[in-house]
């Protein structure tokens, strides 16, 4: 009950696993080409996270739509960081506005290794991205015991309401490597 | 391009407004008996928040079901803290998940000031809460021209699905106040 004591924040510091801070330095405002290309990755990512033990098999990056140019890299740290919304896209959109110093990632697409789940579909609406481009479909996720939520039957057109393009899914089985990747090293699903 | 070598962490602390730290310290382990009173207790943070200047007009809390005892608060902190998805439910949920030192908020009710968004919505699904209460129909922050974006006609079907007890919208005008306010000090919509 007095737990809060130890909390300095509303929101704590997640950190950045340190693989992941030297794949973005190396990459940052990296020019990649194409849907294809920005989906493998962050698939590549996503199993990255799986093999350092650092979260689950989810990646994303934002990517300025013009320039194509990498901005910000983000993973599921849920498990690690004892926060249930720490997903891919949350990360992602939020480092990304951080390390921008901007609210709204107008001129931006946020990629991502899978189909997002109700919750990071909610958050990419606020994240003020024009594209959604995502590699696995939500039943790769599902068929490894991930439930991925509710976003209603509509929720492409809502989207395309408020001018959000959302191409996906892509790359076929290559976007599901990262969960069978998972499953062989007794990942937790949650 | 560069903007990255400012952020430490994947998802930088949000400071905790003075007036809230105060609140909660006054308040943490607090019985509030019913689902009103609860309700109420956030519409109050709500108000205060948009009088302090710290954010939307938007409250949350975490209280344990068993014992009705206030377990952690969160506000709406988009504006200041530059991030999209820094929601009450959201922030409530984070502080009690690191304050309390779990994954998974069980035996826990997330009570909100307002009916979640789709982003929210899916966030309570993910934080192990068995009871959603909510005061504001989501239709009160449309209409002062908030997006509460789309969660499916189902929604509620599926908390059940997932046992998650959902009770709103409760207060009636009552609930509304804070966004009254908000309008009146000429709050961001965004």
């Amino acid at each position: 009950m007095d737990g809060t004591a130890k909390c300095q924040f509303l929101v704590e510091p997640i950190p950045m696993p340190q693989w992941l801070r030297e794949v973005e330095a190396a990459n940052l405002g990296r020019v990649i080409k194409g849907d294809d290309a920005q989906v493998r990755f962050t698939v590549d990512l996503a199993a990255e996270n799986v093999r350092h033990g650092t979260g689950g098999p989810f990646a994303a990056a934002i990517f300025e739509l013009k320039s194509e140019r990498l901005l910000a890299v983000g993973v599921n740290v849920v498990v690690p960081s004892g926060q249930s919304w720490a997903h891919a896209e949350m990360t992602a959109v939020s480092h990304a506005q951080k390390s921008l110093g901007k609210l709204e990632l107008r001129g931006c697409a946020l990629v991502s290794s899978c189909e997002p789940c109700a919750m990071c579909s909610g958050a990419t609406l606020w994240s003020g991205v024009e594209r959604l481009v995502f590699g696995a479909p939500r039943e790769a996720a599902e068929n490894i015991g991930f439930d991925e939520g509710y976003k209603g039957e509509h929720w492409r057109q809502e989207f395309a309401k408020r001018n959000i393009l959302v191409t996906g899914p892509l790359l076929g089985e290559a976007a599901v490597a990262p969960f069978t990747l998972y499953l062989q090293t007794n990942g937790r699903i949650y």
